[in-house]
Protein backbone atom coordinates (compact mmCIF):
# COMPACT_ATOMS: atom_id res chain seq x y z
CA UNK A 1 0.00 0.00 0.00
CA UNK A 2 3.19 2.62 0.88
CA UNK A 3 6.72 2.13 0.87
CA UNK A 4 6.36 2.09 5.51
CA UNK A 5 4.03 -1.19 4.68
CA UNK A 6 6.54 -2.68 2.51
CA UNK A 7 9.29 -1.95 4.75
CA UNK A 8 7.02 -4.08 7.56
CA UNK A 9 6.57 -6.57 5.63
CA UNK A 10 9.76 -7.56 4.30
CA UNK A 11 11.30 -8.20 7.54
CA UNK A 12 13.44 -11.46 8.05
CA UNK A 13 15.17 -11.93 10.90
CA UNK A 14 19.60 -11.57 10.12
CA UNK A 15 22.08 -13.90 11.20
CA UNK A 16 24.70 -12.73 8.91
CA UNK A 17 26.33 -9.66 9.00
CA UNK A 18 29.24 -7.52 7.36
CA UNK A 19 31.87 -6.20 9.50
CA UNK A 20 30.62 -2.30 8.80
CA UNK A 21 29.94 -1.17 12.56
CA UNK A 22 26.81 0.47 13.56
CA UNK A 23 27.88 3.94 14.64
CA UNK A 24 27.06 5.31 17.40
CA UNK A 25 24.75 8.16 16.31
CA UNK A 26 22.71 6.02 14.51
CA UNK A 27 22.01 3.94 17.71
CA UNK A 28 21.27 6.73 19.20
CA UNK A 29 19.02 7.43 16.51
CA UNK A 30 17.02 4.17 16.90
CA UNK A 31 16.63 3.99 20.27
CA UNK A 32 15.29 7.19 19.93
CA UNK A 33 12.71 6.44 17.53
CA UNK A 34 12.04 3.45 20.05
CA UNK A 35 11.47 6.36 22.42
CA UNK A 36 8.81 7.70 20.60
CA UNK A 37 6.56 4.32 20.46
CA UNK A 38 3.47 4.83 22.97
CA UNK A 39 4.11 4.10 26.41
CA UNK A 40 1.68 3.11 29.54
CA UNK A 41 1.23 6.14 31.86
CA UNK A 42 4.35 7.79 30.37
CA UNK A 43 6.48 5.14 32.41
CA UNK A 44 8.74 4.61 29.93
CA UNK A 45 10.17 1.25 31.06
CA UNK A 46 12.55 0.74 29.32
CA UNK A 47 16.61 0.72 29.35
CA UNK A 48 18.61 -0.52 26.35
CA UNK A 49 22.37 -1.61 27.14
CA UNK A 50 24.74 -1.68 24.01
CA UNK A 51 27.21 -4.54 24.67
CA UNK A 52 30.65 -3.38 23.63
CA UNK A 53 32.81 -5.43 25.40
CA UNK A 54 34.10 -8.61 23.85
CA UNK A 55 33.84 -10.81 26.65
CA UNK A 56 30.50 -10.43 27.30
CA UNK A 57 29.60 -10.50 24.32
CA UNK A 58 31.17 -13.92 23.52
CA UNK A 59 29.30 -15.16 26.97
CA UNK A 60 26.32 -13.90 25.79
CA UNK A 61 26.74 -15.50 22.58
CA UNK A 62 27.11 -18.61 24.47
CA UNK A 63 24.62 -18.47 27.14
CA UNK A 64 21.92 -17.99 24.01
CA UNK A 65 22.63 -21.07 22.68
CA UNK A 66 25.60 -20.77 20.53
CA UNK A 67 24.11 -17.88 18.79
CA UNK A 68 27.60 -16.61 16.94
CA UNK A 69 26.11 -13.67 15.36
CA UNK A 70 25.73 -11.71 19.35
CA UNK A 71 29.34 -11.35 18.83
CA UNK A 72 29.54 -11.28 15.18
CA UNK A 73 26.95 -7.75 14.45
CA UNK A 74 27.46 -4.50 13.92
CA UNK A 75 25.46 -3.93 17.35
CA UNK A 76 24.49 -5.43 20.45
CA UNK A 77 21.71 -4.58 23.06
CA UNK A 78 20.12 -5.75 25.02
CA UNK A 79 16.75 -4.15 26.44
CA UNK A 80 15.43 -4.17 29.92
CA UNK A 81 12.48 -3.73 31.28
CA UNK A 82 12.98 -0.79 34.14
CA UNK A 83 10.93 0.12 37.30
CA UNK A 84 14.28 0.92 38.84
CA UNK A 85 13.89 3.75 37.27
CA UNK A 86 10.25 4.97 37.72
CA UNK A 87 10.63 3.99 41.16
CA UNK A 88 13.68 6.14 42.11
CA UNK A 89 11.43 9.10 40.17
CA UNK A 90 8.74 8.14 42.84
CA UNK A 91 11.17 8.47 45.48
CA UNK A 92 12.61 11.41 44.73
CA UNK A 93 8.75 13.09 45.19
CA UNK A 94 8.66 11.28 48.33
CA UNK A 95 6.61 8.43 47.46
CA UNK A 96 7.86 5.00 47.79
CA UNK A 97 7.90 2.31 44.89
CA UNK A 98 5.03 -0.74 45.41
CA UNK A 99 7.00 -3.96 44.51
CA UNK A 100 5.54 -6.62 42.87
CA UNK A 101 2.84 -5.87 41.08
CA UNK A 102 1.56 -8.01 37.71
CA UNK A 103 0.48 -4.79 36.41
CA UNK A 104 3.64 -3.05 36.63
CA UNK A 105 5.56 -5.69 35.34
CA UNK A 106 3.23 -6.10 32.32
CA UNK A 107 3.11 -2.72 31.66
CA UNK A 108 7.05 -2.78 31.32
CA UNK A 109 6.95 -5.74 29.53
CA UNK A 110 4.80 -4.38 26.75
CA UNK A 111 6.74 -0.83 27.01
CA UNK A 112 10.17 -3.12 25.91
CA UNK A 113 7.75 -4.91 23.16
CA UNK A 114 6.51 -1.26 21.69
CA UNK A 115 9.58 0.20 22.03
CA UNK A 116 12.02 -2.24 20.48
CA UNK A 117 9.78 -2.84 17.48
CA UNK A 118 9.60 0.71 16.45
CA UNK A 119 13.73 0.70 16.96
CA UNK A 120 13.97 -1.90 14.70
CA UNK A 121 11.70 -0.41 11.96
CA UNK A 122 13.85 2.43 12.30
CA UNK A 123 16.87 0.20 12.14
CA UNK A 124 15.15 -1.94 8.83
CA UNK A 125 14.54 1.55 7.55
CA UNK A 126 18.06 2.42 7.25
CA UNK A 127 19.28 -0.95 5.73
CA UNK A 128 20.73 -2.33 8.38
CA UNK A 129 18.77 -6.25 9.93
CA UNK A 130 18.22 -7.29 12.95
CA UNK A 131 17.75 -10.40 15.10
CA UNK A 132 15.29 -10.43 18.47
CA UNK A 133 17.76 -13.05 20.86
CA UNK A 134 14.87 -14.72 23.12
CA UNK A 135 17.50 -17.34 24.07
CA UNK A 136 19.06 -14.52 26.94
CA UNK A 137 16.15 -15.82 29.05
CA UNK A 138 18.49 -19.18 29.10
CA UNK A 139 20.16 -17.78 31.63
CA UNK A 140 19.18 -14.45 32.64
CA UNK A 141 20.27 -14.57 36.22
CA UNK A 142 23.82 -14.41 34.61
CA UNK A 143 22.54 -12.14 31.64
CA UNK A 144 21.74 -9.50 34.58
CA UNK A 145 25.26 -9.96 36.35
CA UNK A 146 27.01 -9.58 33.56
CA UNK A 147 25.27 -6.09 33.14
CA UNK A 148 25.09 -5.42 36.60
CA UNK A 149 21.26 -5.19 36.63
CA UNK A 150 19.54 -3.96 40.06
CA UNK A 151 16.61 -5.10 41.02
CA UNK A 152 13.49 -4.17 39.32
CA UNK A 153 15.31 -4.59 35.98
CA UNK A 154 15.22 -7.73 33.96
CA UNK A 155 16.65 -8.67 30.33
CA UNK A 156 13.42 -9.47 27.97
CA UNK A 157 15.42 -9.95 25.01
CA UNK A 158 18.50 -8.98 23.42
CA UNK A 159 18.55 -7.20 19.84
CA UNK A 160 21.56 -7.63 17.46
CA UNK A 161 22.12 -4.92 14.63
CA UNK A 162 23.95 -4.28 11.58
CA UNK A 163 24.72 -4.39 7.96
CA UNK A 164 23.02 -7.30 6.69
CA UNK A 165 25.45 -10.46 4.61
CA UNK A 166 22.66 -12.35 3.63
CA UNK A 167 19.04 -12.24 1.87
CA UNK A 168 16.31 -15.04 3.43
CA UNK A 169 13.22 -15.14 2.37
CA UNK A 170 10.41 -13.92 3.89
CA UNK A 171 8.63 -16.86 6.40
CA UNK A 172 5.34 -17.11 6.10
CA UNK A 173 2.74 -16.36 8.74
CA UNK A 174 -0.20 -17.88 9.00
CA UNK A 175 -3.42 -16.30 7.31
CA UNK A 176 -4.38 -12.99 8.49
CA UNK A 177 -8.03 -14.55 8.90
CA UNK A 178 -6.48 -16.91 11.60
CA UNK A 179 -5.75 -14.29 13.74
CA UNK A 180 -8.05 -11.13 13.02
CA UNK A 181 -11.57 -12.19 14.48
CA UNK A 182 -14.93 -10.19 15.04
CA UNK A 183 -16.28 -9.50 18.10
CA UNK A 184 -16.12 -12.43 19.90
CA UNK A 185 -13.04 -15.27 19.69
CA UNK A 186 -13.78 -18.04 17.36
CA UNK A 187 -11.78 -21.46 17.08
CA UNK A 188 -14.21 -22.92 14.57
CA UNK A 189 -11.44 -22.51 11.88
CA UNK A 190 -7.97 -23.98 13.78
CA UNK A 191 -7.93 -27.06 11.68
CA UNK A 192 -8.45 -25.61 8.37
CA UNK A 193 -6.05 -23.16 9.13
CA UNK A 194 -3.58 -24.94 10.84
CA UNK A 195 -3.97 -27.39 7.40
CA UNK A 196 -3.37 -24.24 4.78
CA UNK A 197 -0.48 -22.82 7.15
CA UNK A 198 1.72 -26.38 7.45
CA UNK A 199 1.33 -26.44 3.92
CA UNK A 200 2.72 -23.28 3.25
CA UNK A 201 5.50 -23.58 6.03
CA UNK A 202 6.46 -26.75 4.26
CA UNK A 203 7.14 -25.40 1.20
CA UNK A 204 8.81 -22.38 2.88
CA UNK A 205 11.48 -24.88 4.47
CA UNK A 206 12.01 -27.05 1.25
CA UNK A 207 12.48 -23.78 -0.37
CA UNK A 208 15.17 -22.21 1.74
CA UNK A 209 17.03 -25.79 2.82
CA UNK A 210 16.95 -27.76 -0.33
CA UNK A 211 14.65 -30.36 1.46
CA UNK A 212 16.54 -30.85 4.40
CA UNK A 213 14.49 -29.34 6.70
CA UNK A 214 10.94 -30.58 7.38
CA UNK A 215 8.61 -29.37 10.09
CA UNK A 216 5.08 -27.96 10.09
CA UNK A 217 3.90 -25.27 11.98
CA UNK A 218 1.85 -28.03 14.39
CA UNK A 219 4.97 -29.95 15.22
CA UNK A 220 6.97 -26.63 15.74
CA UNK A 221 4.15 -25.66 18.40
CA UNK A 222 3.95 -29.43 20.07
CA UNK A 223 7.70 -28.66 21.19
CA UNK A 224 7.48 -24.87 22.04
CA UNK A 225 3.73 -25.10 24.11
CA UNK A 226 4.22 -28.80 25.06
CA UNK A 227 6.79 -29.11 27.40
CA UNK A 228 8.11 -26.86 30.29
CA UNK A 229 9.97 -23.80 29.02
CA UNK A 230 12.55 -21.59 30.71
CA UNK A 231 11.09 -22.98 34.29
CA UNK A 232 13.34 -20.92 35.97
CA UNK A 233 11.61 -17.61 34.79
CA UNK A 234 9.65 -17.19 37.84
CA UNK A 235 12.10 -17.30 39.88
CA UNK A 236 14.43 -15.48 38.62
CA UNK A 237 11.58 -12.46 38.28
CA UNK A 238 10.92 -13.09 42.01
CA UNK A 239 14.87 -12.62 43.02
CA UNK A 240 14.36 -9.58 40.89
CA UNK A 241 11.59 -8.00 42.73
CA UNK A 242 8.85 -9.03 40.03
CA UNK A 243 7.08 -11.05 42.75
CA UNK A 244 3.61 -10.96 40.27
CA UNK A 245 1.15 -10.28 43.07
CA UNK B 1 17.14 10.02 8.96
CA UNK B 2 14.59 9.09 6.80
CA UNK B 3 10.91 9.43 6.23
CA UNK B 4 10.00 6.15 8.25
CA UNK B 5 12.13 7.46 11.07
CA UNK B 6 10.00 10.53 10.60
CA UNK B 7 7.26 8.91 10.66
CA UNK B 8 7.92 7.38 13.53
CA UNK B 9 9.01 10.22 15.69
CA UNK B 10 5.79 11.73 14.55
CA UNK B 11 3.72 9.56 16.70
CA UNK B 12 1.06 11.02 19.38
CA UNK B 13 -2.13 9.16 20.81
CA UNK B 14 -5.23 10.64 19.15
CA UNK B 15 -8.53 10.12 20.95
CA UNK B 16 -10.76 12.38 18.55
CA UNK B 17 -11.89 11.23 15.41
CA UNK B 18 -13.76 11.87 11.62
CA UNK B 19 -16.35 10.01 11.19
CA UNK B 20 -14.67 7.76 8.38
CA UNK B 21 -14.91 4.38 8.66
CA UNK B 22 -11.81 2.08 8.41
CA UNK B 23 -12.64 -0.25 5.52
CA UNK B 24 -11.88 -4.13 6.29
CA UNK B 25 -9.36 -3.93 3.49
CA UNK B 26 -7.22 -1.18 5.49
CA UNK B 27 -7.54 -3.05 8.67
CA UNK B 28 -6.63 -6.66 7.40
CA UNK B 29 -3.54 -5.51 5.94
CA UNK B 30 -3.16 -3.35 9.40
CA UNK B 31 -3.19 -6.47 10.71
CA UNK B 32 -1.41 -8.28 8.23
CA UNK B 33 1.64 -5.98 8.59
CA UNK B 34 1.66 -6.33 12.24
CA UNK B 35 1.83 -10.28 11.65
CA UNK B 36 5.00 -9.76 9.99
CA UNK B 37 6.93 -8.32 12.98
CA UNK B 38 9.41 -11.06 14.69
CA UNK B 39 7.82 -13.88 17.19
CA UNK B 40 9.19 -16.07 19.45
CA UNK B 41 10.09 -19.61 18.35
CA UNK B 42 7.97 -18.73 15.01
CA UNK B 43 4.56 -19.10 18.16
CA UNK B 44 2.36 -16.49 16.59
CA UNK B 45 0.71 -15.45 19.57
CA UNK B 46 -1.78 -12.97 18.73
CA UNK B 47 -5.54 -12.28 18.09
CA UNK B 48 -6.74 -9.44 16.76
CA UNK B 49 -10.53 -8.99 17.81
CA UNK B 50 -12.25 -6.13 16.26
CA UNK B 51 -15.47 -4.95 17.95
CA UNK B 52 -18.07 -3.83 15.73
CA UNK B 53 -20.83 -4.43 18.24
CA UNK B 54 -22.05 -0.90 19.56
CA UNK B 55 -23.05 -2.60 23.20
CA UNK B 56 -19.91 -3.75 23.36
CA UNK B 57 -18.00 -0.80 22.69
CA UNK B 58 -19.95 0.98 24.65
CA UNK B 59 -19.30 -0.82 27.52
CA UNK B 60 -15.42 -1.42 26.75
CA UNK B 61 -15.60 2.72 26.81
CA UNK B 62 -17.01 2.12 30.40
CA UNK B 63 -14.47 -0.32 31.61
CA UNK B 64 -11.82 1.51 30.29
CA UNK B 65 -12.47 4.49 32.88
CA UNK B 66 -15.27 6.56 30.28
CA UNK B 67 -12.59 6.83 27.49
CA UNK B 68 -15.50 7.70 24.69
CA UNK B 69 -12.89 7.50 21.49
CA UNK B 70 -13.43 3.50 22.47
CA UNK B 71 -16.93 3.79 20.47
CA UNK B 72 -15.89 6.52 18.56
CA UNK B 73 -12.99 5.65 16.40
CA UNK B 74 -13.13 4.37 12.94
CA UNK B 75 -12.51 0.99 14.44
CA UNK B 76 -11.84 -0.44 17.30
CA UNK B 77 -9.47 -3.75 18.31
CA UNK B 78 -8.27 -5.59 21.37
CA UNK B 79 -5.11 -7.57 21.00
CA UNK B 80 -4.90 -11.23 22.79
CA UNK B 81 -2.04 -13.04 24.03
CA UNK B 82 -3.00 -16.25 22.99
CA UNK B 83 -1.82 -19.43 23.62
CA UNK B 84 -4.65 -21.70 22.75
CA UNK B 85 -4.35 -21.63 19.18
CA UNK B 86 -0.66 -22.76 19.44
CA UNK B 87 -2.29 -25.05 21.95
CA UNK B 88 -4.43 -27.04 19.50
CA UNK B 89 -1.67 -26.93 17.24
CA UNK B 90 0.78 -28.84 19.63
CA UNK B 91 -2.44 -31.05 20.43
CA UNK B 92 -3.49 -31.87 16.96
CA UNK B 93 0.22 -33.27 16.86
CA UNK B 94 -0.13 -35.21 19.21
CA UNK B 95 1.18 -32.88 21.87
CA UNK B 96 -0.55 -31.70 25.12
CA UNK B 97 0.17 -27.81 25.94
CA UNK B 98 2.25 -27.54 28.92
CA UNK B 99 -0.31 -24.77 31.08
CA UNK B 100 1.09 -22.21 33.03
CA UNK B 101 4.38 -21.71 32.05
CA UNK B 102 5.90 -18.14 32.74
CA UNK B 103 7.86 -17.98 29.89
CA UNK B 104 5.11 -18.77 27.60
CA UNK B 105 3.07 -15.87 29.28
CA UNK B 106 6.32 -13.62 28.36
CA UNK B 107 6.02 -14.61 24.40
CA UNK B 108 3.15 -14.20 23.93
CA UNK B 109 3.21 -10.71 25.95
CA UNK B 110 6.08 -9.67 23.85
CA UNK B 111 4.58 -11.31 20.68
CA UNK B 112 1.56 -9.12 21.06
CA UNK B 113 3.39 -5.81 21.69
CA UNK B 114 5.97 -6.30 18.14
CA UNK B 115 3.14 -6.88 16.34
CA UNK B 116 0.75 -4.02 17.77
CA UNK B 117 3.33 -1.84 17.09
CA UNK B 118 3.86 -2.71 13.58
CA UNK B 119 0.37 -2.63 12.65
CA UNK B 120 0.26 0.24 14.60
CA UNK B 121 3.34 2.17 12.18
CA UNK B 122 1.70 1.16 8.92
CA UNK B 123 -1.70 2.54 10.27
CA UNK B 124 -0.16 5.84 10.53
CA UNK B 125 1.89 5.30 7.61
CA UNK B 126 -1.83 5.38 6.06
CA UNK B 127 -2.72 8.86 7.54
CA UNK B 128 -4.47 7.07 10.79
CA UNK B 129 -4.28 8.05 14.25
CA UNK B 130 -4.15 5.16 17.08
CA UNK B 131 -4.18 5.26 20.56
CA UNK B 132 -3.54 1.91 22.94
CA UNK B 133 -6.29 1.55 25.96
CA UNK B 134 -4.34 -0.06 28.49
CA UNK B 135 -7.37 0.70 30.48
CA UNK B 136 -8.97 -2.48 29.29
CA UNK B 137 -7.45 -3.98 32.30
CA UNK B 138 -9.34 -2.17 34.46
CA UNK B 139 -11.91 -4.89 34.21
CA UNK B 140 -10.09 -7.72 32.25
CA UNK B 141 -13.17 -10.62 33.78
CA UNK B 142 -15.41 -9.02 31.65
CA UNK B 143 -13.41 -8.00 28.75
CA UNK B 144 -13.14 -11.39 28.37
CA UNK B 145 -16.78 -12.29 28.90
CA UNK B 146 -17.39 -9.83 26.46
CA UNK B 147 -15.10 -11.14 23.78
CA UNK B 148 -15.91 -14.73 24.96
CA UNK B 149 -12.40 -15.33 25.36
CA UNK B 150 -11.16 -18.85 26.50
CA UNK B 151 -8.63 -19.92 28.71
CA UNK B 152 -4.72 -19.74 27.66
CA UNK B 153 -6.37 -15.69 25.69
CA UNK B 154 -6.07 -12.71 27.79
CA UNK B 155 -6.36 -9.36 26.12
CA UNK B 156 -3.69 -7.44 26.75
CA UNK B 157 -4.43 -3.94 25.63
CA UNK B 158 -7.56 -2.06 22.96
CA UNK B 159 -5.89 -0.10 20.15
CA UNK B 160 -8.30 2.30 18.81
CA UNK B 161 -7.81 3.39 15.10
CA UNK B 162 -9.63 6.48 12.77
CA UNK B 163 -8.60 8.92 10.58
CA UNK B 164 -7.77 11.98 13.06
CA UNK B 165 -9.78 14.93 14.41
CA UNK B 166 -7.57 16.41 16.49
CA UNK B 167 -3.50 17.06 15.87
CA UNK B 168 -1.95 17.34 19.37
CA UNK B 169 1.80 18.19 19.81
CA UNK B 170 4.52 15.27 20.24
CA UNK B 171 4.92 14.39 23.83
CA UNK B 172 8.91 14.74 24.80
CA UNK B 173 10.47 11.61 26.28
CA UNK B 174 13.48 11.51 29.00
CA UNK B 175 16.57 11.56 26.87
CA UNK B 176 17.86 9.00 25.13
CA UNK B 177 21.06 8.98 27.39
CA UNK B 178 18.41 8.34 30.19
CA UNK B 179 17.48 5.20 28.66
CA UNK B 180 21.08 3.91 26.54
CA UNK B 181 23.38 2.91 28.50
CA UNK B 182 27.41 1.50 27.59
CA UNK B 183 28.45 -2.12 29.04
CA UNK B 184 26.64 -1.58 32.47
CA UNK B 185 23.68 -0.72 34.27
CA UNK B 186 24.17 2.97 36.13
CA UNK B 187 22.13 4.91 38.46
CA UNK B 188 24.32 7.75 38.59
CA UNK B 189 22.79 10.34 36.09
CA UNK B 190 19.46 9.66 37.39
CA UNK B 191 18.40 13.25 39.33
CA UNK B 192 19.81 15.27 36.36
CA UNK B 193 17.47 13.53 34.04
CA UNK B 194 14.86 13.63 36.26
CA UNK B 195 15.33 16.89 36.55
CA UNK B 196 15.97 17.90 32.39
CA UNK B 197 12.41 15.92 31.97
CA UNK B 198 10.29 17.07 34.57
CA UNK B 199 11.33 20.62 33.22
CA UNK B 200 10.43 19.51 29.61
CA UNK B 201 7.80 17.79 30.03
CA UNK B 202 6.49 20.63 32.32
CA UNK B 203 6.84 22.79 29.54
CA UNK B 204 4.74 20.26 27.19
CA UNK B 205 1.71 20.60 29.44
CA UNK B 206 1.67 24.16 30.00
CA UNK B 207 1.74 25.01 26.04
CA UNK B 208 -1.09 22.69 26.06
CA UNK B 209 -3.62 22.98 28.38
CA UNK B 210 -2.20 26.95 28.81
CA UNK B 211 -1.24 26.27 31.71
CA UNK B 212 -3.89 24.42 33.54
CA UNK B 213 -2.51 21.01 34.21
CA UNK B 214 0.99 21.42 36.32
CA UNK B 215 2.39 18.00 36.63
CA UNK B 216 6.12 16.84 36.68
CA UNK B 217 7.14 13.30 35.64
CA UNK B 218 8.22 12.46 38.98
CA UNK B 219 5.03 12.74 40.63
CA UNK B 220 3.05 11.38 37.37
CA UNK B 221 5.48 8.33 38.59
CA UNK B 222 4.65 8.56 42.17
CA UNK B 223 1.24 7.69 41.15
CA UNK B 224 1.76 5.30 39.06
CA UNK B 225 4.44 2.94 40.65
CA UNK B 226 3.85 4.60 44.26
CA UNK B 227 0.66 2.13 44.54
CA UNK B 228 -1.10 -0.84 44.45
CA UNK B 229 -1.94 -0.82 40.13
CA UNK B 230 -4.45 -3.05 39.57
CA UNK B 231 -4.01 -6.05 41.99
CA UNK B 232 -6.53 -7.99 40.10
CA UNK B 233 -3.76 -9.14 37.39
CA UNK B 234 -2.60 -11.65 39.00
CA UNK B 235 -5.78 -13.66 40.14
CA UNK B 236 -7.43 -13.07 36.88
CA UNK B 237 -4.33 -14.56 34.60
CA UNK B 238 -4.28 -17.27 37.32
CA UNK B 239 -8.29 -17.89 36.40
CA UNK B 240 -7.04 -17.71 32.54
CA UNK B 241 -4.88 -20.45 32.81
CA UNK B 242 -1.55 -18.46 33.18
CA UNK B 243 -0.45 -19.66 36.49
CA UNK B 244 3.43 -17.95 36.21
CA UNK B 245 4.70 -21.26 37.17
Amino acid sequence: MNPTIDLLKSHRSIRKFTDQAVSDELLREIVSAGQAAATSSNVQAVTVIQVNNPDTRDSMAELAGGQTWVKEAGAFTVWCADLRRSGAACASAGGQFEEGMTEHFLIATVDVGLAAQNAVIAAESMGLGICYIGGLRNNPAKVSELLALPDQVYPVFGLCLGYPAQDPDIKPRLSVDAVLMQDTYSENQFDKHFDDYNERLGHYYQTRTGGTKVSQWTDEMKKLVGKESRPHMRSFLDDKGFKMR
